[in-house]
């Protein structure tokens, strides 16, 4: 049995906070060591930040851009701990400052922290680098609940361009949305989408490669909203044996090298 | 053991009366007695359409709409055989001359044969009829070959079109179909399609009912073309026992009342 | 819009008491007038049994089996309401008893609230009904969390007897369980089960009609353990306009005539 | 465009010599030039080996396991071409026989040649690495016609000795095969099987990993017994540019570096 790691939360008093002090709670690797918030924030266990910095081996962060860069400079200045930065939004000069501050510590940063969606990404890209688009017809296929409001939702898009960077192609170039109507025969290459809506589906997302006598699917099914927390645990887990870097899930789960 | 129903194959020489014969072959509860086709058609086998006629119980017809109905008035004006008709497109001029031999002899006219998908027809509206549109969410998602020019499929519709007249509403109105962009969120009511184009895929349809904290989806697969054959011998195997009417489907599995 | 019918909750402290409440919190069709629990609880908001009675349309009731007994022998007494009843394990004798104070009152009682699961139920005998097993092979796939304890599931179990009902056998003679090593090939008549433990899957069901070459699949997905309230204030709305009688979830579904 | 690569078709008479003179038919990347069978075989078109071997760049063989082996000495021998086994069954004797011959030519030898099934254990290999068993659960599941005799399928032994060889198990000590009655929880680390029997289902198969909030499912589903000779040929094209070496489909596909 190894040692758990330290972990310090920052935003401890946010929605993604609680949920991250929640999975810690028993966790087999990881411990909370620490939890602040702003400065003027007040509760019960809150410490200040420095006194946070102190104590961990990580420090995992869902607030907003602007505090997830102060924090990752701040860490970067004292040599440690290692980032986990959940917040999205960024600037590009927010994200060059990230990148500086990485030269020193490591720091992972990503829109999606959950596991398997962030697995499926990486496979999604092998399996599209390996069969060819003459053969092999891509879709990505995705169900949400009745209040969204975009569709194809973010991770299938994100699903798409694992695709096509995987066949070295323009996802803008070869998407077929929203098919209705005659449509033609399939064009070759394409990648297509399509969205199912209702109910309180939490998340479901398909990429299938179909060939004329084969289908391959590889399907990810989210149960509960908890699962960004438990992501971001993994990925401080790994970050503390990490050299310096602006590493994001991909890299946490050994899909890029 | 009850003794098996003599079957006569109108079109035998075509692709669909060959798909019955090959289904016959070997069935437990029916047997080809005679096949005919055209009177200038020439095959091993086959013998004049009064021949045939006389011999069956029932006679089995994927042919054209011109002569399936002459078929069907040349056994109403003889009493029998009991007449499956698996042509389309019927003029409304043509369906009324069927309709008037149906008041002679049991006739089984339907689009589709197969038995798994008028099964699914049935359940889909029943289905529709008990849960409410106020809690559940009616989508309809299907999946075929990326030879396939339209979308979606006709079978789709007949889905939705179940399922609207589960609810009794006109499926024009709630069809929500082609999701794209920032669509807001789902209408209460809709009936939604999404479509999957690729590989060699024969044909996969599911209706999805999708509540807040459950779905319930009815689904079918077909892995082989041969299922429309099958699905007119058992439409015959029951029209043999019927009372004149013109029948479908539906009627054959006990879904009408 | 009609008017909303009003429900009180027994056993309102208890975790399915709470549940009832959270549903009926904003409700289209029926809304909380009363909580009440044993006499000797103490509570904000809750009054007599009698109170409760008084004020309410339909009774819900999570409790213990004497408890629903002796409810449903009070309703019965003063002629309302009716009574909706979600407590397992009774004996005969006090089934007996419902079955008395049921010829007053309408009374539902099942072991599965889940609208979801009950219509599958309904589908699922019908189907069984239509497709013929020397044609169809039926198959229960059942998938659940890493903590259950037992396989198949008790409502693997339900829809295995619905089908087995739907055929006209009896399900002990006929059940294929734990298919292992060199089985030779598949009976014909068999009801296989087959089962999936992992994680925290909340509840996933299908019914499989296997056919040469088509399956039709039947299923159900739980995403949330709140569906038992839902399912039983549904019950509580359909009871209300019916007349006095002994009900479960499938007369309230329509499935049983 | 390339020039399609020269292949000679091994056993050309039997049921997979012809799948792949099919196969060939109009492939873009390869073609037949040359079809053989054993030295008293008559048939259009056969020509003796070493006419074949001469004109070939690649040859496939499904034959027997002597057959194949000699085949491999004498293409060894004369310096080309490569050679795709699909003949199963082989003694160690045969396969040392075998590593020699590949001492000087390329030589692919599997026994599964369908690309979507060998990308599956590559993926499936690859995620059980990455998704400790301390809170991902694999399970393996299975479908098949209701003439298989044997449960699990060789294949889904084959994904299951993948998702051990990636956790670095032995796959007998972790199995967890035909669960039935009161099993208990499940134990960490297992790796379970399901098995669905029924109609004529082609062959589907799925590794699920199941988290406590999430599950991934990797699956491959066959409609058409042709696709081990498309596999076999995408293996020959792939021969002819490679160092002699004793390769299998993983090789084929990238996955074993």
């Amino acid at each position: 049995m190894t040692k758990p790691v330290n972990i310090a939360i920052a935003g401890a008093l946010g929605r993604m906070g609680q949920a991250v002090a929640r999975t810690l709670d028993g966790h087999a690797l990881a411990r909370a060591v620490a939890r602040f918030d702003r400065p003027e924030a007040t509760g019960e266990d809150l410490v200040t930040r420095d006194v946070a910095l102190e104590a961990a081996q990580a420090v995992i962060d869902f607030t907003l851009p602007e505090a997830s860069v102060l924090l990752a400079e701040a860490c970067a200045a004292r040599g440690g701990p290692a980032v986990v930065i959940g917040s999205t939004g960024f600037t590009p000069d927010q994200i060059a400052r990230i990148d500086v501050a990485a030269t020193k510590i490591a720091i992972v940063r990503s829109g999606n922290y959950s596991l398997g969606v962030n697995m499926l990404m990486g496979l999604v890209k092998q399996a599209a680098a390996a069969l060819p688009a003459s053969e092999w017809d891509i879709e990505v296929f995705e169900a949400h609940h009745k209040r969204k409001i975009d569709a194809p939702s973010g991770t299938a898009l994100m699903l798409g361009q694992a695709a096509a960077e995987g066949r070295g192609v323009d996802l803008e170039a070869v998407s077929d949305r929203g098919r209705d109507g005659v449509t033609g025969p399939r064009t070759e290459g394409d990648i297509g989408f399509s969205v199912v809506r209702g109910g309180g589906i939490i998340g479901e997302h398909s990429v299938l490669f179909a060939g004329e006598e084969e289908v391959l699917t590889l399907s990810h099914s989210a149960s509960d909203r908890g699962l960004f927390a438990r992501g971001a645990v993994a990925a401080a887990v790994w970050a503390v044996s990490q050299p310096p870097g602006h590493y994001d899930m991909q890299d946490v789960l050994g899909f890029r090298r």
